[in-house]
């Protein structure tokens, strides 16, 4: 069952565009999909993908089409932050007639005492608390692992503060450009070699992962490790330092994860290797579940 | 003064060969390049650079020559390590009628536990136990700052244990390829942002440098730090996370650095920074005063 057009949803972050034609209750009725924003020509692109769309229906949009690489800039709005009040510092601004708002990131002073700013994630976050009206009662954190894995305390349904880890871009950079894992297979979560890391990251957490990473070539060199196995062990490594890292700045014995199935599958098995309970949220229906969270703060 | 020739030293990375015709003291008498052992044909590289030298001396080889990807595999010393013991462990083999002697790297269980592995610092370290008598006296800490640092524990003479950081390849990694600092100028290590990143590195040292990356990039965009500064807090942060950690690994108040004068002047700064004495011993110079020592070894 679902009912007449009433918004487009847009999820623009880097390198992807998602629309939707939803329902008043965010339920979709078409989609589209588009270059992200680090593509420019967001206007062109917007317009083709939505001239099907009745011109009145309003759109709304986050990530990095609000960035300086996208559409039009939007402050980020400082935590914490509810869903209203993002809703209410939205840019509004028309184009080709149709009403346009792009949702502001977020900014925060994070724990370690340095600025951190957000842009997409907040929407998800906002859909994690529609979808799982439990979330939004007592503080809670969240983890958004990725390219900038975000950890994020809630409470009361607004987001109070965040704080970011560069795990996914620094895995990334580990596991294809270092003398680490070069003739490695890919990553394994259920494999020892993974747990074998997380092992090591928990025991030496303090010493640091600069000093634990060149363990991943040592024990291959000395024959300790097979080659095949080095990605896991890395990843493992990486993820154990970004999990072990959070739960010192922020106390909590559960952590719900907004992400990909795959990063369910190693950050899941990371977490409860050290025995915190975890459960899971699709982040792409997280993020849709935002923006209709949004647009239900934009009615009267 | 320098006597006659009495042997051939020769310091051979994976990027760089470097041949000295010594006497017997260590005195360089000639010099010679060539590419390093990441370029293979070393048998024909080596022939043709010492074709003028005097077939009867013995040529010294330390480096990445020992490795899988070198002229012959020679096959890692465990530690603790004397020079006697390391001259006493080199291959030798002839090669067109010159005996040729390749010192073994070395290995050990370092202070986080893991397996641990170097070629070639060994005979840096032997060269500044020479160079600097007084090193070989008390329990000393020494850094060779690198694309993998070593810290390495002195005690009698001998190379106890080491321990690597990943600092100079992940540093490289991040400022080329990561979002952190595109638009940076080069890293300064008397600037304002390289003292910022040390500080911070020290202050949240246990959160660990994977939640501290970001904020690079954060306070570019939130119009705290200028572009242009991004490698110098970069570099902080990361050779912070480097002496914190191995300051938290080895207990000592004093380090002796093995490098070349750039990164004498980055981690100089940062040990003085923390308020931990330092000295410097060039790096090419420990090398060479390494070969001599080695060869005096070798001597009946």
């Amino acid at each position: 069952m679902t009912g007449n057009p009433a918004f487009i949803g847009g999820d623009w972050g880097t390198s992807r565009l998602r629309l939707f034609l939803c329902d008043d209750a965010g339920a979709v009725l078409a989609r589209a999909e588009g270059p992200g924003a680090a593509a420019g020509n967001c206007h062109e692109t917007f317009a083709q993908l939505t001239a099907q769309w009745d011109a009145k229906l309003p759109a709304i949009l986050c990530g990095m089409v609000g960035s300086t690489i996208g559409w039009r800039e939007v402050p980020y709005l400082a935590c914490p932050s509810k869903a209203g009040t993002i809703a209410g510092a939205m840019l509004r601004f028309e184009s080709d007639g149709r009403t346009i708002f792009i949702v502001p990131g977020l900014s925060c002073r994070n724990p370690v005492g340095t600025p951190d700013v957000m842009r997409g994630e907040e929407t998800q976050i906002l859909g994690a608390l529609r979808l799982q009206p439990a979330l939004a009662r007592d503080r809670q954190l969240i983890c958004l692992p990725g390219t900038h894995t975000k950890w994020a305390e809630v409470a009361d349904g607004a987001v109070m503060g965040f704080q970011t880890a560069l795990s996914g871009e620094l895995f990334d950079l580990l596991a294809r450009d270092s003398v680490l894992a070069r003739d490695s297979g890919p990553v394994a979560a259920d494999s020892a070699a993974f747990r074998q890391g997380l092992d090591l990251a928990r025991e030496h957490h303090t010493a640091g992962l600069l000093h634990l990473l060149f363990s991943t070539r040592a024990r291959q060199v000395t024959g300790e490790m097979a080659k095949v196995d080095a990605a896991s062990y890395l990843s493992g490594l990486v993820i154990g330092a970004d999990v072990n890292a959070a739960r010192a700045l922020f106390s909590a014995d559960s952590v719900t994860l907004i992400c990909s199935p795959a990063l369910v599958a190693l950050y899941g098995r990371a977490l409860a290797h050290y025995g915190l309970q975890s459960a899971a949220i699709d982040g792409d229906q997280a993020a849709l579940a935002g923006l209709a969270h949004i647009y239900s703060e934009l009615k009267p």
